[in-house]
């Protein structure tokens, strides 16, 4: 268990003002448990359930079916299963929760995961209680990662980084887009990914679609490649990491376009440091593509990362939060340029007292990577 | 597009009652658009949404980080998109339901799926609809799969198959379940498989858990080994499949109980005819194991598979619907043999007016499999 993290949550959930915060998204009960219940990304209806009141031990509720991996997994000592199609979870949570007296008070859930067709039952079952939005609980604590969780994405963002580059590194004129993205998933997979997280891999001049997966399309020489991907590792850390290489031969055109995105990528990075806003990084980002003449119309341009692949701050216009350390944001500018093709770089930065620390960084990419060359 | 299967949509939108149906699984958003958004797995506030009214066409909203793919790749013409974090799919939404003059009628959305948190603001947008659950509309088109659809399932199970018997074949003791784990994954992989679905691989007599992944434990002569596993192909279709072996050497008491569970998998696939319910399956089975003098308390033995991985119909008690032919069942017996290990057996059986039709077998596992042997 990673008590750092657990104890944070504690004191969280204390000044929360909620007689009970109610985890039931995957990674939110995985945070909270340490049980990894993977069914529950696959069959939303099978629910594991946190119920968590302050000063009390918390109440874990899963389907029978993984009882016998959430009572090996987790520290959580009250277990408590249902038999799927015949019971369901909100019963055991309502029960749950009257158990530890929040029936007619402020509970926590989690609404941007939790089904209308389950808030429905539980609304039922509780008329009392009042439900509101716990996400601003969990954002804030997940947003700050311990020593641990650091340890475990950087090791994570390593295996990502060297699998990448030994791919792009074997990429030559005449293989399909399919086969470099086999070799990408297999190191990932055998430098132990547990799962992969969408895998973006495209090339040539019409690889505009944000999250285009690996075509048929065969590679010519001087085709621009990128990939945006990563793995689950270690229980549920993610990696989100984009890289973009010239096959077999760089046009002077590319690397001066290269080398422009890398500079806005390393400056960018340097803005990741204590006091800066989420909002001044985009706006400064915006502001150096005018002045380039370009359009940047993404909705953002980098986000928290940790047990989510979008976690919470995101880098995008309105974000006041102000960075601390701790926070682990990614940073990923793109440009997407007609006739030549894709530009997307992405990258982890731990956010220290110091300043910026670069978390997902084995190899040198701060030229325009050329393969086989 | 699936000509077939749109229409069978169509004419059952029409007989639901519904002014509109709204699609906002990835599942359903899919079946209908036939456009792959893959981050609306991982974000599920990143909804892409159907919209779809009687004798109308459909209308396809989704995030503009999607927009060129979803235009590139849906048979949809009328294509809208929302600037993430400035304007909410729900506004789309609301907008459209008013458009096709659905906005105080009944209206079928996911409930098992919708987040709460959208939901009200769906509710606050347009608070003279009313909102019913759409899941028995979409899960009686999904249950009957074209020829098409069929075609699919058949071809992502074969090279399920051969994955799973290459990588058995290769297990040896000494080996890790991570090592047999990984050479499975790169099978999958370059067999055409886009993305994994959970994937259990579990050896030896401590291999209880349901849903156990490939741990560090090293393989000794004479283990049982099992996987249930499967990938994504095709744009969306997913395979489920379970096989069990024994590494390096079979004892005689894991070859009569392996013959037990084949005899009876085989029983029961004999039963996937139009006319038996899946509850007629299901308490078939419980006889079976209880005339053995063994519990069966799990909550299903089977379930409908094609682009979910749990679909309607499942192989339940309390499941009286009627098999008809089109509809593929996914039928798993499994049972845990203390001291011995844990067998499992999973395949995918198409019904036809002729009986059953088996489209997961490309190998011979009617007696156990022992590899290196």
């Amino acid at each position: 268990m990673d008590a750092v993290k657990i104890e944070r949550f504690r004191r969280a959930l204390k000044a929360s003002g909620f007689e009970a915060a109610v985890a039931v998204s995957p990674e939110n009960t995985w945070y909270l448990s340490e049980a990894v219940i993977d069914t529950q990304k696959e069959l939303l209806e099978r629910l594991a359930v946190v119920v968590w009141a302050p000063d009390r031990q918390p109440i874990y509720i899963v389907c029978t079916n993984e009882e016998v991996q959430a009572r090996k997994e987790s520290w959580i000592q009250e277990v408590r299963g249902y038999v799927e199609y015949q019971q369901s979870p909100m019963q055991l949570l309502a029960d749950a929760l009257r158990e530890v007296g929040a029936a007619s008070g402020k509970v926590g859930v989690e609404k941007w995961f939790l089904s209308v067709a389950y808030f429905e039952q539980l609304s039922r079952l509780l008329p009392d209680a009042e439900f509101v939005d716990a996400r601003p609980l969990f954002n804030q604590v997940r947003a700050i990662k311990t020593a641990d969780e650091i340890r475990r994405l950087e090791s994570a963002c390593a295996v990502t980084d060297r699998s990448i580059r030994k791919a792009f590194e074997a990429a030559r004129p005449g293989m399909t887009e399919k086969q470099v993205g086999a070799l990408l998933t297999t190191e990932l997979i055998t430098g132990g990914a547990q799962a992969l997280v969408l895998q973006v891999l495209a090339a040539g001049v019409d690889s505009e679609s944000t999250h285009q997966r690996a075509r048929e399309y065969v590679l010519n020489r001087g085709d621009l490649m990128r990939t945006d991907c990563g793995g689950v590792f270690d229980g549920g850390y993610m990696t989100d990491m984009a890289r973009t290489i010239s096959v077999g031969a760089g046009s002077q055109r590319q690397r001066d376009l290269y080398q422009f995105m890398w500079d806005e990528h390393e400056r960018l990075i340097d803005m990741v440091r204590p006091g800066t806003t989420c909002e001044d990084i985009y706006r400064s980002h915006v502001e150096s593509f005018q002045r380039r003449g370009w359009d940047m119309l993404r909705p953002h341009i980098g986000h928290s990362l940790g047990i989510g692949p979008h976690e919470f701050p995101l880098v995008r216009p309105g974000e006041r939060t102000t960075l601390q350390p701790g926070m682990c944001i990614s940073i990923e500018p793109s440009h997407f340029e007609p006739g030549v093709g894709k530009y997307h770089l992405e990258d982890l930065v731990l956010v220290t007292e110091d300043g910026p620390s670069v978390l997902s960084r084995t190899a040198d990419w701060s030229q325009l990577f050329v393969s086989g060359a």
